[in-house]
Protein backbone atom coordinates (compact mmCIF):
# COMPACT_ATOMS: atom_id res chain seq x y z
CA UNK A 1 0.00 0.00 0.00
CA UNK A 2 1.31 3.50 -0.80
CA UNK A 3 1.08 5.87 1.45
CA UNK A 4 -0.31 9.60 0.80
CA UNK A 5 -0.49 12.74 2.10
CA UNK A 6 -3.10 15.44 0.98
CA UNK A 7 -2.25 18.95 0.96
CA UNK A 8 -4.81 20.56 1.49
CA UNK A 9 -8.53 20.34 2.37
CA UNK A 10 -10.80 21.95 0.63
CA UNK A 11 -13.10 20.29 -2.18
CA UNK A 12 -10.73 18.63 -3.81
CA UNK A 13 -8.70 17.43 -1.06
CA UNK A 14 -11.97 15.96 0.85
CA UNK A 15 -12.85 14.16 -2.42
CA UNK A 16 -9.25 12.94 -3.06
CA UNK A 17 -9.74 11.56 0.58
CA UNK A 18 -12.68 9.23 -0.54
CA UNK A 19 -10.66 8.33 -4.03
CA UNK A 20 -8.00 6.79 -2.26
CA UNK A 21 -10.09 5.55 0.74
CA UNK A 22 -11.86 3.60 -2.25
CA UNK A 23 -8.62 2.26 -4.26
CA UNK A 24 -7.04 -0.91 -3.55
CA UNK A 25 -3.39 0.23 -3.43
CA UNK A 26 -3.11 3.14 -1.55
CA UNK A 27 -3.96 4.47 1.91
CA UNK A 28 -4.26 8.22 3.29
CA UNK A 29 -1.59 8.75 5.71
CA UNK A 30 -2.10 12.39 6.71
CA UNK A 31 -3.64 16.15 6.17
CA UNK A 32 -2.39 19.06 5.74
CA UNK A 33 -4.26 22.07 6.09
CA UNK A 34 -3.68 24.84 8.89
CA UNK A 35 -7.87 26.13 8.59
CA UNK A 36 -8.63 22.91 10.49
CA UNK A 37 -9.20 22.89 14.44
CA UNK A 38 -9.30 18.97 14.48
CA UNK A 39 -6.46 17.24 15.33
CA UNK A 40 -7.54 13.62 13.33
CA UNK A 41 -10.33 13.90 10.41
CA UNK A 42 -11.35 10.02 10.02
CA UNK A 43 -8.76 9.17 12.01
CA UNK A 44 -6.16 10.70 9.75
CA UNK A 45 -3.78 13.28 11.47
CA UNK A 46 -4.06 16.75 10.71
CA UNK A 47 -1.20 19.21 10.80
CA UNK A 48 -1.07 22.40 9.54
CA UNK A 49 2.55 22.65 8.17
CA UNK A 50 4.49 20.37 5.42
CA UNK A 51 7.02 20.13 7.30
CA UNK A 52 4.96 17.81 9.75
CA UNK A 53 3.57 15.21 7.65
CA UNK A 54 4.06 11.71 8.29
CA UNK A 55 6.12 9.49 5.83
CA UNK A 56 4.81 9.24 2.85
CA UNK A 57 5.19 8.01 -0.93
CA UNK A 58 3.35 10.82 -2.35
CA UNK A 59 1.53 14.02 -2.03
CA UNK A 60 -1.50 15.07 -3.57
CA UNK A 61 -1.29 18.83 -3.72
CA UNK A 62 -5.26 20.21 -3.64
CA UNK A 63 -4.32 23.62 -2.82
CA UNK A 64 -4.91 27.06 -5.58
CA UNK A 65 -3.00 26.40 -8.61
CA UNK A 66 -0.65 29.01 -7.78
CA UNK A 67 0.95 27.96 -4.93
CA UNK A 68 1.47 24.22 -6.41
CA UNK A 69 4.94 24.90 -7.84
CA UNK A 70 6.48 26.51 -4.81
CA UNK A 71 4.48 23.36 -2.68
CA UNK A 72 5.78 20.88 -4.83
CA UNK A 73 9.54 21.56 -5.42
CA UNK A 74 11.12 21.08 -1.94
CA UNK A 75 8.93 17.76 -1.74
CA UNK A 76 10.22 16.21 -4.83
CA UNK A 77 13.70 17.12 -3.82
CA UNK A 78 13.22 14.80 -0.56
CA UNK A 79 11.61 12.53 -2.71
CA UNK A 80 8.68 12.60 -2.51
CA UNK A 81 6.25 12.10 -5.42
CA UNK A 82 3.71 15.05 -5.93
CA UNK A 83 0.41 15.15 -8.25
CA UNK A 84 -1.67 18.65 -8.60
CA UNK A 85 -4.32 19.82 -10.66
CA UNK A 86 -2.46 23.11 -11.82
CA UNK A 87 -4.71 24.57 -14.13
CA UNK A 88 -2.99 28.14 -15.71
CA UNK A 89 -2.58 26.73 -19.21
CA UNK A 90 -0.46 29.14 -20.82
CA UNK A 91 2.37 28.14 -17.75
CA UNK A 92 1.96 24.42 -17.76
CA UNK A 93 5.22 23.80 -20.01
CA UNK A 94 7.47 26.42 -17.65
CA UNK A 95 6.38 24.91 -14.08
CA UNK A 96 6.47 21.33 -15.44
CA UNK A 97 10.30 22.10 -16.24
CA UNK A 98 10.79 23.42 -12.45
CA UNK A 99 9.09 20.69 -11.25
CA UNK A 100 11.29 17.82 -13.49
CA UNK A 101 14.31 19.14 -12.37
CA UNK A 102 13.19 18.71 -8.57
CA UNK A 103 11.87 15.52 -9.33
CA UNK A 104 14.94 14.33 -11.18
CA UNK A 105 16.45 15.51 -8.24
CA UNK A 106 14.99 13.80 -5.88
CA UNK A 107 14.73 10.24 -7.94
CA UNK A 108 11.06 10.57 -7.58
CA UNK A 109 8.02 11.67 -10.11
CA UNK A 110 5.45 14.44 -10.52
CA UNK A 111 2.22 14.49 -12.43
CA UNK A 112 1.45 18.18 -13.27
CA UNK A 113 -2.19 19.55 -15.05
CA UNK A 114 -4.01 16.14 -13.76
CA UNK A 115 -7.65 17.26 -14.14
CA UNK A 116 -10.07 17.00 -16.50
CA UNK A 117 -8.96 20.00 -18.08
CA UNK A 118 -5.86 19.91 -18.46
CA UNK A 119 -5.43 16.41 -18.11
CA UNK A 120 -7.94 13.83 -19.57
CA UNK A 121 -9.23 16.24 -22.23
CA UNK A 122 -5.59 16.91 -23.34
CA UNK A 123 -4.80 13.66 -23.89
CA UNK A 124 -8.33 13.12 -25.68
CA UNK A 125 -7.13 16.40 -27.69
CA UNK A 126 -4.13 14.81 -28.54
CA UNK A 127 -5.30 10.99 -29.46
CA UNK A 128 -8.10 12.72 -31.83
CA UNK A 129 -5.71 14.93 -33.31
CA UNK A 130 -3.10 11.32 -33.76
CA UNK A 131 -6.60 10.23 -35.59
CA UNK A 132 -7.12 13.48 -37.54
CA UNK A 133 -3.60 15.28 -38.15
CA UNK A 134 -5.08 18.20 -39.99
CA UNK A 135 -9.05 19.26 -38.68
CA UNK A 136 -10.00 21.61 -35.85
CA UNK A 137 -10.80 20.43 -32.19
CA UNK A 138 -12.90 22.55 -30.40
CA UNK A 139 -13.47 21.99 -26.43
CA UNK A 140 -16.88 23.42 -25.32
CA UNK A 141 -16.93 23.49 -21.27
CA UNK A 142 -20.35 23.54 -19.32
CA UNK A 143 -23.01 24.00 -18.18
CA UNK A 144 -20.96 24.48 -15.10
CA UNK A 145 -19.41 27.04 -12.66
CA UNK A 146 -16.07 27.78 -13.26
CA UNK A 147 -13.85 29.00 -9.91
CA UNK A 148 -11.57 30.86 -11.47
CA UNK A 149 -14.30 33.47 -12.97
CA UNK A 150 -16.41 33.60 -9.68
CA UNK A 151 -13.57 34.16 -7.80
CA UNK A 152 -12.92 37.07 -9.82
CA UNK A 153 -16.31 38.54 -10.19
CA UNK A 154 -16.40 37.86 -6.37
CA UNK A 155 -13.56 40.55 -6.02
CA UNK A 156 -15.25 43.89 -8.05
CA UNK A 157 -16.34 46.29 -5.73
CA UNK A 158 -19.63 46.26 -4.43
CA UNK A 159 -20.01 42.63 -4.71
CA UNK A 160 -20.97 40.32 -1.62
CA UNK A 161 -20.86 37.13 -3.36
CA UNK A 162 -20.91 35.98 -6.67
CA UNK A 163 -21.14 32.64 -8.75
CA UNK A 164 -20.31 32.70 -12.63
CA UNK A 165 -21.47 29.67 -14.60
CA UNK A 166 -20.06 28.72 -18.06
CA UNK A 167 -22.56 28.23 -20.81
CA UNK A 168 -21.17 26.16 -24.28
CA UNK A 169 -22.57 27.67 -27.14
CA UNK A 170 -20.34 25.77 -29.88
CA UNK A 171 -16.78 25.94 -31.24
CA UNK A 172 -15.35 26.56 -28.23
CA UNK A 173 -17.24 30.27 -27.72
CA UNK A 174 -18.84 30.35 -23.84
CA UNK A 175 -21.27 32.75 -22.19
CA UNK A 176 -20.80 33.42 -18.80
CA UNK A 177 -23.71 33.91 -16.60
CA UNK A 178 -22.69 35.86 -13.75
CA UNK A 179 -25.02 35.88 -10.55
CA UNK A 180 -23.85 37.90 -7.85
CA UNK A 181 -25.53 39.55 -4.47
CA UNK A 182 -24.54 43.02 -3.68
CA UNK A 183 -22.78 44.71 -0.52
CA UNK A 184 -24.64 47.12 1.46
CA UNK A 185 -25.32 50.91 -0.77
CA UNK A 186 -23.86 49.28 -4.22
CA UNK A 187 -25.51 49.99 -7.22
CA UNK A 188 -25.76 46.88 -9.57
CA UNK A 189 -25.42 48.76 -12.99
CA UNK A 190 -22.50 49.75 -11.90
CA UNK A 191 -21.25 46.56 -10.72
CA UNK A 192 -22.22 44.67 -13.32
CA UNK A 193 -20.70 46.93 -15.79
CA UNK A 194 -17.20 46.80 -13.87
CA UNK A 195 -17.47 42.88 -13.94
CA UNK A 196 -18.10 42.94 -17.80
CA UNK A 197 -15.37 44.91 -18.02
CA UNK A 198 -13.01 42.49 -16.89
CA UNK A 199 -10.79 40.89 -18.77
CA UNK A 200 -11.56 37.35 -17.68
CA UNK A 201 -15.18 38.65 -18.83
CA UNK A 202 -14.95 41.54 -21.78
CA UNK A 203 -14.44 38.91 -24.63
CA UNK A 204 -17.43 36.51 -23.37
CA UNK A 205 -20.95 37.14 -23.98
CA UNK A 206 -21.51 38.15 -20.19
CA UNK A 207 -25.12 38.39 -18.50
CA UNK A 208 -24.92 40.13 -15.08
CA UNK A 209 -27.95 38.73 -12.42
CA UNK A 210 -28.81 39.59 -9.25
CA UNK A 211 -29.71 36.78 -6.60
CA UNK A 212 -30.99 36.53 -3.70
CA UNK A 213 -28.67 33.49 -2.36
CA UNK A 214 -25.50 32.37 -3.92
CA UNK A 215 -25.29 29.50 -1.89
CA UNK A 216 -28.90 28.47 -3.35
CA UNK A 217 -27.48 28.02 -6.69
CA UNK A 218 -24.08 26.00 -6.12
CA UNK A 219 -24.11 23.04 -8.03
CA UNK A 220 -20.55 21.02 -8.45
CA UNK A 221 -21.98 19.94 -11.55
CA UNK A 222 -19.83 20.39 -14.72
CA UNK A 223 -19.39 19.00 -18.25
CA UNK A 224 -17.30 19.10 -21.77
CA UNK A 225 -18.05 18.22 -25.30
CA UNK A 226 -14.81 17.96 -27.18
CA UNK A 227 -14.77 17.63 -30.83
CA UNK A 228 -12.51 17.03 -33.92
CA UNK A 229 -13.15 17.35 -37.56
CA UNK A 230 -10.59 16.34 -39.86
CA UNK A 231 -8.84 14.38 -42.43
CA UNK A 232 -7.38 10.97 -41.77
CA UNK A 233 -4.46 10.40 -44.81
CA UNK A 234 -6.51 12.30 -47.50
CA UNK A 235 -10.23 11.01 -46.03
CA UNK A 236 -12.03 14.25 -44.73
CA UNK A 237 -14.89 14.50 -43.01
CA UNK A 238 -14.05 12.48 -40.25
CA UNK A 239 -15.53 13.07 -36.91
CA UNK A 240 -14.72 12.42 -33.56
CA UNK A 241 -16.38 13.41 -30.23
CA UNK A 242 -15.75 13.39 -26.54
CA UNK A 243 -18.51 14.09 -23.86
CA UNK A 244 -19.21 14.12 -20.22
CA UNK A 245 -21.41 15.23 -17.05
CA UNK A 246 -19.73 15.12 -13.81
CA UNK A 247 -19.10 16.46 -10.64
CA UNK A 248 -16.30 18.18 -11.09
CA UNK A 249 -14.25 17.95 -7.60
CA UNK A 250 -15.58 14.38 -7.34
CA UNK A 251 -13.91 13.83 -11.13
CA UNK A 252 -10.53 16.39 -10.51
CA UNK A 253 -9.06 14.63 -7.01
CA UNK A 254 -10.40 11.06 -8.81
CA UNK A 255 -7.55 11.65 -11.93
CA UNK A 256 -5.13 13.22 -9.74
CA UNK A 257 -5.35 9.52 -7.37
CA UNK A 258 -5.31 7.92 -10.36
CA UNK A 259 -2.01 9.68 -11.39
CA UNK A 260 -0.55 9.22 -8.20
CA UNK A 261 -0.16 5.40 -9.24
CA UNK A 262 1.01 6.18 -12.32
CA UNK A 263 3.58 8.34 -10.87
CA UNK A 264 4.90 5.01 -9.14
CA UNK A 265 5.54 3.66 -12.78
CA UNK A 266 7.68 6.26 -14.51
CA UNK A 267 11.36 7.24 -14.08
CA UNK A 268 11.83 10.05 -12.37
CA UNK A 269 11.01 13.61 -14.05
CA UNK A 270 7.45 15.69 -13.98
CA UNK A 271 4.84 14.33 -16.97
CA UNK A 272 1.60 15.67 -18.17
CA UNK A 273 -1.00 13.26 -18.36
CA UNK A 274 -0.31 13.24 -22.24
CA UNK A 275 3.00 11.86 -21.40
CA UNK A 276 1.80 8.84 -19.66
CA UNK A 277 0.79 5.35 -20.82
CA UNK A 278 -3.39 5.40 -20.01
CA UNK A 279 -2.59 2.10 -18.61
CA UNK A 280 -0.18 2.85 -15.84
CA UNK A 281 -3.49 5.05 -14.16
CA UNK A 282 -5.05 1.58 -13.62
CA UNK A 283 -4.49 -0.57 -10.52
CA UNK A 284 -3.25 -4.12 -11.10
CA UNK A 285 -1.29 -5.77 -13.68
CA UNK A 286 -0.80 -5.23 -17.34
CA UNK A 287 -1.62 -8.51 -18.37
CA UNK A 288 -5.61 -8.20 -16.81
CA UNK A 289 -6.26 -5.18 -18.06
CA UNK A 290 -5.19 -5.78 -21.38
CA UNK A 291 -6.97 -9.25 -21.45
CA UNK A 292 -10.18 -7.20 -20.22
CA UNK A 293 -9.89 -3.49 -21.85
CA UNK A 294 -7.69 -3.98 -25.21
CA UNK B 1 12.49 10.72 -42.18
CA UNK B 2 12.30 7.37 -41.44
CA UNK B 3 11.69 4.79 -44.19
CA UNK B 4 8.13 2.90 -44.26
CA UNK B 5 7.27 -0.48 -46.18
CA UNK B 6 3.83 -1.28 -46.68
CA UNK B 7 2.78 -4.92 -46.27
CA UNK B 8 -0.34 -6.15 -47.83
CA UNK B 9 -1.58 -3.61 -50.72
CA UNK B 10 -5.80 -3.81 -49.97
CA UNK B 11 -7.23 -1.16 -48.59
CA UNK B 12 -5.80 -1.01 -45.27
CA UNK B 13 -2.11 -0.63 -47.18
CA UNK B 14 -3.80 1.86 -50.02
CA UNK B 15 -5.08 4.15 -47.42
CA UNK B 16 -1.48 3.85 -45.17
CA UNK B 17 0.05 4.48 -47.79
CA UNK B 18 -1.55 8.23 -48.16
CA UNK B 19 -1.08 8.49 -44.63
CA UNK B 20 2.34 8.58 -44.81
CA UNK B 21 2.45 10.92 -48.04
CA UNK B 22 1.06 13.38 -45.50
CA UNK B 23 3.23 12.48 -42.64
CA UNK B 24 5.84 14.98 -42.16
CA UNK B 25 8.44 12.54 -40.53
CA UNK B 26 8.04 9.04 -43.17
CA UNK B 27 8.31 8.27 -46.17
CA UNK B 28 7.27 4.92 -48.24
CA UNK B 29 9.80 2.69 -49.22
CA UNK B 30 8.88 -0.06 -50.17
CA UNK B 31 5.13 -2.32 -50.80
CA UNK B 32 4.78 -6.00 -50.65
CA UNK B 33 2.12 -7.65 -52.36
CA UNK B 34 2.14 -10.78 -54.61
CA UNK B 35 -1.10 -10.01 -56.35
CA UNK B 36 0.20 -6.80 -57.73
CA UNK B 37 1.35 -6.82 -61.73
CA UNK B 38 2.44 -3.75 -61.89
CA UNK B 39 6.36 -3.09 -60.73
CA UNK B 40 5.89 0.37 -58.82
CA UNK B 41 3.15 2.04 -57.36
CA UNK B 42 3.14 6.22 -57.60
CA UNK B 43 7.41 5.57 -58.19
CA UNK B 44 7.44 2.81 -55.25
CA UNK B 45 8.56 -0.22 -55.61
CA UNK B 46 6.68 -3.41 -55.14
CA UNK B 47 7.84 -6.79 -54.49
CA UNK B 48 5.97 -10.29 -53.80
CA UNK B 49 8.07 -11.36 -51.23
CA UNK B 50 8.42 -9.58 -47.87
CA UNK B 51 12.54 -11.07 -48.57
CA UNK B 52 12.87 -8.85 -51.12
CA UNK B 53 12.23 -5.17 -48.98
CA UNK B 54 14.34 -2.34 -49.27
CA UNK B 55 15.92 -1.03 -46.10
CA UNK B 56 13.77 0.44 -43.89
CA UNK B 57 12.74 1.37 -40.54
CA UNK B 58 9.12 0.26 -39.54
CA UNK B 59 6.64 -2.16 -41.86
CA UNK B 60 3.10 -1.28 -41.73
CA UNK B 61 1.44 -4.81 -41.56
CA UNK B 62 -1.90 -4.16 -43.61
CA UNK B 63 -2.69 -7.77 -43.92
CA UNK B 64 -5.59 -10.22 -42.36
CA UNK B 65 -4.59 -10.54 -38.39
CA UNK B 66 -3.86 -14.56 -38.58
CA UNK B 67 -0.94 -13.21 -40.50
CA UNK B 68 0.36 -10.81 -38.45
CA UNK B 69 2.23 -12.78 -36.04
CA UNK B 70 4.14 -14.57 -38.42
CA UNK B 71 4.99 -11.87 -40.74
CA UNK B 72 6.06 -9.86 -37.88
CA UNK B 73 8.56 -11.91 -35.65
CA UNK B 74 10.95 -12.45 -38.23
CA UNK B 75 11.13 -8.75 -39.16
CA UNK B 76 11.11 -7.87 -35.31
CA UNK B 77 14.51 -10.17 -35.11
CA UNK B 78 16.25 -8.00 -37.92
CA UNK B 79 15.62 -5.08 -36.14
CA UNK B 80 12.63 -3.97 -38.11
CA UNK B 81 9.88 -1.99 -36.18
CA UNK B 82 6.52 -3.49 -36.91
CA UNK B 83 2.71 -2.01 -37.05
CA UNK B 84 -0.09 -3.74 -36.86
CA UNK B 85 -3.98 -3.52 -36.58
CA UNK B 86 -4.10 -7.35 -35.15
CA UNK B 87 -7.93 -7.39 -34.19
CA UNK B 88 -8.85 -10.85 -32.48
CA UNK B 89 -9.42 -9.69 -29.22
CA UNK B 90 -8.88 -12.63 -27.00
CA UNK B 91 -5.77 -13.67 -28.75
CA UNK B 92 -4.23 -10.43 -28.24
CA UNK B 93 -2.13 -10.99 -25.19
CA UNK B 94 -0.38 -13.96 -26.08
CA UNK B 95 0.47 -12.63 -29.70
CA UNK B 96 1.73 -9.39 -28.14
CA UNK B 97 4.35 -11.89 -25.51
CA UNK B 98 5.85 -13.67 -28.91
CA UNK B 99 6.04 -10.19 -30.72
CA UNK B 100 7.60 -8.81 -27.37
CA UNK B 101 10.24 -11.61 -27.38
CA UNK B 102 11.33 -10.94 -31.15
CA UNK B 103 11.18 -7.33 -30.92
CA UNK B 104 13.73 -7.34 -27.96
CA UNK B 105 16.00 -9.77 -29.48
CA UNK B 106 15.99 -7.39 -32.07
CA UNK B 107 16.34 -4.31 -30.52
CA UNK B 108 13.24 -2.92 -31.80
CA UNK B 109 9.53 -1.76 -31.17
CA UNK B 110 6.22 -3.96 -32.04
CA UNK B 111 2.74 -1.77 -31.80
CA UNK B 112 0.26 -4.28 -32.20
CA UNK B 113 -3.56 -4.25 -32.52
CA UNK B 114 -2.98 -0.32 -33.71
CA UNK B 115 -6.59 0.67 -34.80
CA UNK B 116 -9.14 2.14 -33.80
CA UNK B 117 -10.72 -1.25 -31.87
CA UNK B 118 -8.67 -2.70 -30.78
CA UNK B 119 -6.53 0.65 -30.66
CA UNK B 120 -7.97 4.03 -29.49
CA UNK B 121 -11.17 2.53 -28.15
CA UNK B 122 -8.69 0.66 -25.89
CA UNK B 123 -7.61 3.68 -24.61
CA UNK B 124 -10.49 5.41 -24.34
CA UNK B 125 -11.61 2.49 -21.91
CA UNK B 126 -8.64 2.43 -19.99
CA UNK B 127 -9.03 6.15 -19.28
CA UNK B 128 -12.66 6.23 -18.32
CA UNK B 129 -11.48 3.07 -15.97
CA UNK B 130 -9.29 5.43 -14.37
CA UNK B 131 -12.18 8.48 -14.55
CA UNK B 132 -14.59 6.13 -13.16
CA UNK B 133 -13.45 3.42 -11.30
CA UNK B 134 -16.39 1.80 -10.23
CA UNK B 135 -19.42 1.47 -13.48
CA UNK B 136 -20.14 -0.31 -16.68
CA UNK B 137 -18.61 1.12 -19.81
CA UNK B 138 -20.40 -0.32 -23.34
CA UNK B 139 -18.76 -0.06 -26.48
CA UNK B 140 -21.50 0.32 -29.65
CA UNK B 141 -20.32 -0.20 -32.70
CA UNK B 142 -21.81 1.11 -36.25
CA UNK B 143 -23.56 1.14 -38.26
CA UNK B 144 -20.74 -0.08 -40.22
CA UNK B 145 -19.70 -2.94 -41.96
CA UNK B 146 -18.17 -5.93 -40.47
CA UNK B 147 -15.58 -7.63 -42.38
CA UNK B 148 -15.28 -10.68 -39.86
CA UNK B 149 -19.17 -11.25 -40.42
CA UNK B 150 -19.26 -10.48 -44.17
CA UNK B 151 -16.09 -13.03 -44.49
CA UNK B 152 -17.93 -15.60 -42.73
CA UNK B 153 -21.44 -14.84 -44.29
CA UNK B 154 -19.73 -15.21 -47.86
CA UNK B 155 -18.19 -18.41 -47.01
CA UNK B 156 -21.92 -19.91 -45.91
CA UNK B 157 -22.96 -22.32 -48.91
CA UNK B 158 -25.44 -21.51 -51.83
CA UNK B 159 -24.07 -17.45 -50.93
CA UNK B 160 -22.98 -15.86 -53.94
CA UNK B 161 -21.95 -12.67 -52.19
CA UNK B 162 -22.34 -10.69 -48.52
CA UNK B 163 -22.19 -7.70 -46.94
CA UNK B 164 -23.04 -8.08 -42.84
CA UNK B 165 -23.67 -4.58 -41.30
CA UNK B 166 -23.52 -4.32 -37.80
CA UNK B 167 -26.28 -1.82 -35.88
CA UNK B 168 -26.17 -0.75 -32.79
CA UNK B 169 -29.29 -1.36 -30.26
CA UNK B 170 -27.46 -0.06 -27.14
CA UNK B 171 -25.81 -1.25 -23.78
CA UNK B 172 -23.37 -3.11 -26.26
CA UNK B 173 -26.07 -4.71 -27.99
CA UNK B 174 -26.15 -5.40 -31.59
CA UNK B 175 -28.33 -6.39 -34.70
CA UNK B 176 -26.93 -8.25 -38.01
CA UNK B 177 -28.31 -7.01 -41.07
CA UNK B 178 -26.65 -9.46 -43.73
CA UNK B 179 -27.12 -8.82 -47.61
CA UNK B 180 -26.34 -11.61 -49.88
CA UNK B 181 -26.73 -12.70 -53.32
CA UNK B 182 -27.24 -16.30 -53.95
CA UNK B 183 -25.64 -19.11 -56.22
CA UNK B 184 -27.80 -20.54 -59.25
CA UNK B 185 -29.80 -22.96 -57.60
CA UNK B 186 -29.85 -21.68 -53.88
CA UNK B 187 -32.71 -21.47 -51.58
CA UNK B 188 -33.13 -18.24 -50.00
CA UNK B 189 -35.04 -19.91 -46.72
CA UNK B 190 -32.04 -22.50 -46.40
CA UNK B 191 -29.38 -20.14 -46.87
CA UNK B 192 -30.53 -17.64 -44.17
CA UNK B 193 -31.06 -20.42 -41.78
CA UNK B 194 -27.41 -21.60 -42.17
CA UNK B 195 -26.04 -17.70 -41.94
CA UNK B 196 -28.44 -17.56 -38.93
CA UNK B 197 -27.21 -20.77 -36.95
CA UNK B 198 -23.39 -19.65 -37.49
CA UNK B 199 -21.65 -18.95 -34.33
CA UNK B 200 -21.00 -15.76 -35.85
CA UNK B 201 -24.65 -14.81 -35.98
CA UNK B 202 -26.65 -17.39 -33.85
CA UNK B 203 -26.47 -14.86 -30.55
CA UNK B 204 -27.25 -12.23 -32.12
CA UNK B 205 -30.60 -10.52 -33.83
CA UNK B 206 -29.71 -11.32 -37.18
CA UNK B 207 -31.71 -10.68 -40.36
CA UNK B 208 -30.73 -11.62 -43.95
CA UNK B 209 -31.80 -9.89 -46.87
CA UNK B 210 -32.01 -11.10 -50.42
CA UNK B 211 -29.96 -8.33 -52.62
CA UNK B 212 -29.53 -7.63 -56.30
CA UNK B 213 -25.93 -6.62 -56.10
CA UNK B 214 -23.67 -6.34 -52.98
CA UNK B 215 -21.26 -3.99 -54.37
CA UNK B 216 -24.15 -1.68 -54.53
CA UNK B 217 -24.63 -1.27 -50.73
CA UNK B 218 -20.47 -1.14 -50.02
CA UNK B 219 -19.78 1.95 -47.66
CA UNK B 220 -16.51 2.27 -45.84
CA UNK B 221 -18.25 4.06 -43.10
CA UNK B 222 -18.35 2.72 -39.91
CA UNK B 223 -18.75 4.42 -36.58
CA UNK B 224 -18.98 3.57 -32.62
CA UNK B 225 -20.46 5.26 -29.25
CA UNK B 226 -18.31 4.45 -26.43
CA UNK B 227 -20.21 5.17 -22.42
CA UNK B 228 -19.14 4.40 -19.23
CA UNK B 229 -21.80 5.46 -16.48
CA UNK B 230 -19.81 5.04 -12.79
CA UNK B 231 -18.76 6.48 -9.67
CA UNK B 232 -15.19 8.74 -8.92
CA UNK B 233 -14.78 8.29 -5.66
CA UNK B 234 -17.85 8.05 -3.84
CA UNK B 235 -19.32 9.81 -6.49
CA UNK B 236 -22.17 8.18 -8.52
CA UNK B 237 -23.53 8.98 -11.53
CA UNK B 238 -20.71 10.32 -13.38
CA UNK B 239 -21.15 10.16 -17.43
CA UNK B 240 -18.47 10.04 -20.24
CA UNK B 241 -18.76 9.28 -23.37
CA UNK B 242 -16.41 8.77 -26.88
CA UNK B 243 -17.94 8.66 -30.14
CA UNK B 244 -17.23 9.17 -34.43
CA UNK B 245 -18.25 8.57 -37.91
CA UNK B 246 -15.58 7.81 -39.74
CA UNK B 247 -14.30 5.75 -43.51
CA UNK B 248 -12.70 2.77 -41.14
CA UNK B 249 -9.94 2.05 -43.44
CA UNK B 250 -8.71 5.54 -43.67
CA UNK B 251 -8.92 6.06 -39.60
CA UNK B 252 -7.42 2.51 -39.43
CA UNK B 253 -3.90 3.05 -41.57
CA UNK B 254 -4.10 6.91 -39.74
CA UNK B 255 -3.42 5.08 -36.67
CA UNK B 256 -1.32 2.59 -37.60
CA UNK B 257 1.68 5.09 -39.12
CA UNK B 258 0.58 7.35 -35.89
CA UNK B 259 1.85 4.33 -33.74
CA UNK B 260 4.98 4.14 -36.29
CA UNK B 261 5.77 7.13 -35.00
CA UNK B 262 5.31 5.78 -31.53
CA UNK B 263 7.25 3.01 -32.00
CA UNK B 264 10.32 4.66 -32.50
CA UNK B 265 9.92 6.50 -29.32
CA UNK B 266 9.78 3.51 -26.92
CA UNK B 267 12.31 0.56 -25.34
CA UNK B 268 11.97 -2.68 -27.05
CA UNK B 269 8.94 -4.73 -26.55
CA UNK B 270 5.96 -4.79 -27.61
CA UNK B 271 3.15 -2.36 -27.22
CA UNK B 272 -0.38 -2.09 -27.34
CA UNK B 273 -2.09 1.34 -27.36
CA UNK B 274 -2.85 1.86 -23.78
CA UNK B 275 1.06 1.19 -22.91
CA UNK B 276 1.83 4.17 -25.17
CA UNK B 277 2.43 7.81 -23.85
CA UNK B 278 -0.55 8.88 -26.23
CA UNK B 279 1.90 12.15 -27.22
CA UNK B 280 4.39 10.01 -28.39
CA UNK B 281 1.51 9.56 -31.53
CA UNK B 282 2.57 13.57 -32.68
CA UNK B 283 5.00 14.57 -34.79
CA UNK B 284 7.18 17.59 -33.30
CA UNK B 285 9.26 18.67 -30.19
CA UNK B 286 6.98 17.56 -26.83
CA UNK B 287 7.31 21.89 -25.47
CA UNK B 288 4.90 22.80 -28.42
CA UNK B 289 2.56 19.80 -27.87
CA UNK B 290 2.20 20.67 -24.45
CA UNK B 291 1.89 24.21 -24.95
CA UNK B 292 -0.96 23.91 -27.94
CA UNK B 293 -2.88 20.69 -26.44
CA UNK B 294 -2.63 20.05 -22.09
Amino acid sequence: MKKVVIVGYGNIGQYAHKAVDVAPDMEVVGIVEPNLSEKTVDGIPVVANIADIAPCDVALLCTPSRSVPDLAEPLLRKGIATVDSYDIHNDIFEQQQRMSAAAKAGGTVAVTAAGWDPGTDSVIRVLLEAMLPKGITYTDFGPGMSMGHSVVARSVAGVADALSMTIPTGTGVHRRMVYITLEVGADFATVAAAIKADSYFCNDDTHVILAEDIDALRDMGHGVRIERKGVSGDTHNQKVGFDMSINNPALTSQIMVSCARAAFRQVPGCYTMPELPPIDLLPGEREGIIRRLV
